[in-house]
C-alpha cells in the first residue's frame, strides 16, 4: 500500500501520483455513498485543494456526479454532495455454466444493474458455439446497459473448470480440454457490436468469483479468510485469504469438488475414485433421491420438495452429501484455517438437510476443538454471492483502481 | 525496538527513510556474499554517496565487517570487500519436540553456527519442567556462542502444536492444553542468565519453522508455494505461498496430521476417526512394521533397515503410510496448487518407500493431469530443513529488517 507523503519513492513522477490520488479519492466517495470535499479530505489525509482539484478532473470525467443538495459538516461551509455516477463506465460478468448463463452489469458504485439468466444446456455443444451463446447474450446485455447509459470497460468470463492465461485447461463436466475461451468469446462478441472499440475479456473460475461476490456485496462483516462453496453439477470451491483470492502456484488451487471424501467410491468424471462431486454435486444427489438427474434446477427444487415434505429417501440423500462435505471440509479447515465456510449453489436451498449433518462432521474432526457444535461457522452464501457480480465488480474493481486509464469519448461526442 | 543510540534526522520520516535504507544495504550485503559499495550502489539503487554513509553506520554498529582484499569492478577504482559481520547480533532458535530438543543458533548471514541436539521424552513431563529443560539447553547454547562472540537477540520457540499469541493451544502429542509456553520459557531462561537483558521469546508452530527453513536454505529453487510436512511422532504440515507462510485466520492453518485419510480408520489422540497420524505417524508406523513404537530414531532407523533388506512387513507398513499420504496430499494438492510437496522429519529416511505409494495416488487423483507420474514435484526435505534453523533464521530476519532496533553495547564496553 503506497502513501503519497513519505518520500520514499524518490522516483515517483508526479503523473504516477496524480492518478493513485484519483483512485483513492473516487474510491473514498464510492465507500462513503455520499460525500463532501471535505469529508473526502478528511478520509485520505491530502489537502482540500488537492481534493478539489481531483474533484474537478473526476467531475469532467464522468466518475462523479454532484448535487446542489448540502448538508452541514462538522466544521467549514457547507459542500455540495458527492457521488460516484450512476451511469458511464461500468463493467460486465458472464457466467457460462453447465446449465445456464448469467450476465451481470455493476455499475461503479458496486450496484448490480442488468442481469440476465437463460437456462439451457451447454453440454454437447462444441467450446466455440457455447462462447457465442454467451457472446449473444452478452451483446444484447450491453444493449439494455446502454439504454441506462453504463458502458461496460471490459468483460470478465466466469467458467467452471480450470482456467489459466485465458485459456480453460480443463472443464470436465463441459467435456473443455484447452479451450482459448477469451478468445473465442472475444471474436464472437466484436462479430455482434456495431460500434465502439473492442472490449478487452478476462476470464476466472467461476467459483473463485462467486467468492469475490461473496467477500465484497454478502454481508460477511469481519470475516475475510473463508472457503467458499458452489453447488452446480460440479462442486467448485475458492479460498479467500485475508480477503485476496488463493490462486495457488499455477492458479487452480480451490478444487474442493475432486478432493477424495471415500477412497473406495463411485469413478468420477475427473478419472479419480470418490470425489466429493460424487456425493455432493447436484447429479449425484438428485440420483441418490430417486429425481432425474437431469432435471438441472426444477430437479433441486423438487428435491428440496421432499426433503421438507420428510420424504426418507430426499432426506437421506442431502444428508449423505451434507455429511460428505463435511468430512472434505474438515481437512480443508485443518489445512487452511479460515473464520468461515461459505456454501452457494443449489446448497443454499438444502441447508436445513445439509447444515446439520456438515457441521456434525466438522465438529467431530476439527482439530482442538476449533470447531465447536453449532458455532455458526458454516452459512449459506447471500444472494449477492454470485460468480457473474463477482466477475462485473472486478472490471469495476480495476477502473476504480485507475480511473484516467477508462476516460472514456461518449459516443457521438467530440 | 528503542533506537535512541541513533543520531538520525529530526523529522520521523527520514529516520523512516534512514532505517528501511539502512535494511537495504545490510541485505543487499547478506545476499551477495560480499560486496563493495559501489556494486550495493547499483543493486539497491541509491547513489553512492548514501550508501557510503550507510555503510559507514553499519559498520560501526558491527553489522558489517570490512576486509583490506579489494578487487577490480567492472567500473571505477576497486573497493574494499564488505561482508556481514560472523560475530555480533544473532538468532537462536529452540525446537521442543516430543521426544527431543533442538538448538540453533544462526548468525546474520544465515549459516547455522552452535547446534544442540538432546534426545529425550518430553511426554509425561508437566510443561513447565519441559520448558525450563529446555531454556537450560538453550543457556549452554547461548555460553558457546558467546565463545564465538555470537550474541543473540533474541529466541524462537518451535513447538509440535496449535501456537497461537505465545500460547499452545494444544499439542496431543505432548498432552498440553493452553500452555503460555513463552512465559514459562523466558521466565526459566532468565533464571539461569547471569548477565544481560532478558531475551524477547517468540513461539510458533514448529512445521511452520521447518517450511521456512527450506524455504530460506533448501535449495528449493524457484519453488515458492509449496507444502511441507513434518513427520515425528505428529505429523506437521506447514503452507508456503509465493514464499510467505499461511496461517489462517487464527493462526493454526497446516494441520494435516489430522486431515482425514480414511473416515472408518482407528481412533486418534485428537478425537477423529482415520486421521493420517494413525497411518503415517511415527509411532503408526514402527508398529505397523512390528517394531516398538516407542524406540523412537532408533526405530526409524530400524524400520528403514529392515525396509532395505526386503523384509515384507516394513514395506508394507511404510507403503500404506504412503498411500495415505498420498490420499491427503492429492486434496491438499487439489486445494492449494502447490508447486511442490516437501517431506521432512522421519520421512527423508522412508523416501525409496513412501515416495512411489504416495506419487501413485497423487497421480490418480490430482485434477487434470495436474500431477503427471514420476513429475519430480514430491521430494525429500533437505538437511537445512530443520525448524530450529528456521527459528533461529526468523530472528535473524527480524533484525536484518530493520538493524538500528538491535544495536547493542558490547559486554564491558563503555
Amino acid at each position: 500500500m503506497n502513501s503519497n507523503h513519505t518520500p520514499l519513492g524518490p522516483k515517483a513522477d508526479k503523473e504516477t501520483v496524480r492518478r493513485h490520488n484519483l483512485s483513492l479519492v473516487l474510491r473514498a466517495v464510492r465507500d462513503e455513498g455520499e460525500a463532501t470535499r471535505a469529508g473526502v479530505a478528511a478520509r485520505v489525509g491530502l489537502t482540500r485543494a488537492a481534493v478539489s482539484s481531483l474533484v474537478e478532473q473526476l467531475l469532467e470525467s464522468g466518475f462523479l456526479s454532484e448535487s446542489g443538495k448540502t448538508f452541514s459538516g462538522q466544521a467549514g461551509r457547507p459542500g455540495t454532495v458527492l457521488k460516484v455516477t450512476r451511469s458511464g463506465p461500468a463493467g460486465i460478468g458472464v457466467e457460462i455454466n453447465i446449465d445456464y448463463v448469467s450476465v451481470c452489469v455493476v455499475d461503479l458504485s458496486g450496484t448490480d444493474r442488468v442481469r440476465r439468466l437463460e437456462h439451457l444446456d451447454n453440454r454437447g455443444a462444441r467450446p466455440e458455439e457455447v462462447l457465442a451463446r454467451g457472446a449473444r447474450i452478452a451483446a444484447r446485455t450491453l444493449e439494455s446497459a446502454a439504454e441506462q447509459e453504463l458502458y461496460p470497460v471490459g468483460v470478465r468470463l466466469a467458467l467452471p473448470g480450470l482456467v489459466s492465461g485465458g485459456t480453460v485447461r480443463q472443464a470436465p463436466n463441459l467435456g473443455w480440454n484447452r479451450v482459448p475461451a477469451e478468445e473465442l468469446f472475444a471474436r464472437a462478441l466484436d462479430e455482434l457490436r456495431s460500434e465502439g472499440a473492442p472490449l478487452p475479456v478476462g476470464s476466472e473460475n467461476e467459483a473463485n468469483l462467486a467468492a469475490l461476490a461473496e467477500l465484497w456485496f454478502g454481508g460477511l462483516g469481519p470475516v475475510v479468510t473463508f472457503l467458499c462453496l458452489t453447488g452446480e453439477i460440479g462442486v467448485g470451491g475458492a479460498l479467500v485469504l485475508n480477503g485476496e483470492l488463493l490462486r495457488g502456484a499455477h492458479g487452480f488451487a480451490g478444487e474442493i469438488g475432486h478432493v477424495l471424501a471415500d477412497a473406495s467410491g463411485p469413478l468420477c468424471r475427473c478419472g479419480s475414485r470418490g470425489c466429493l462431486e460424487q456425493y455432493a454435486g447436484q447429479s449425484a444427489l438428485l440420483r441418490a433421491a430417486g429425481i432425474d438427474e437431469n432435471a438441472g434446477v426444477l430437479g433441486v427444487s423438487e428435491l428440496a420438495r421432499r426433503a421438507r415434505g420428510g420424504d426418507a429417501r430426499a432426506v437421506a440423500a442431502v444428508e449423505l452429501a451434507g455429511t460428505m462435505l463435511g468430512r472434505v471440509l474438515s481437512g480443508a479447515v485443518n489445512l487452511f484455517d479460515p473464520d468461515a465456510v461459505v456454501l452457494g449453489g443449489i446448497y443454499r436451498e438444502l441447508m436445513p438437510w445439509l447444515s446439520p449433518a456438515a457441521d456434525r462432521e466438522l465438529t467431530a474432526r476439527v482439530v482442538s476443538g476449533l470447531w465447536p457444535p453449532g458455532s455458526g461457522r458454516l452459512r449459506a452464501s447471500s444472494s449477492a454471492g454470485d460468480a457473474a457480480r463477482g466477475a462485473a465488480a472486478l472490471v469495476v474493481r480495476e477502473v476504480l483502481a485507475d480511473p484516467v486509464a477508462y476516460v472514456r469519448q461518449e459516443p457521438g461526442a467530440g
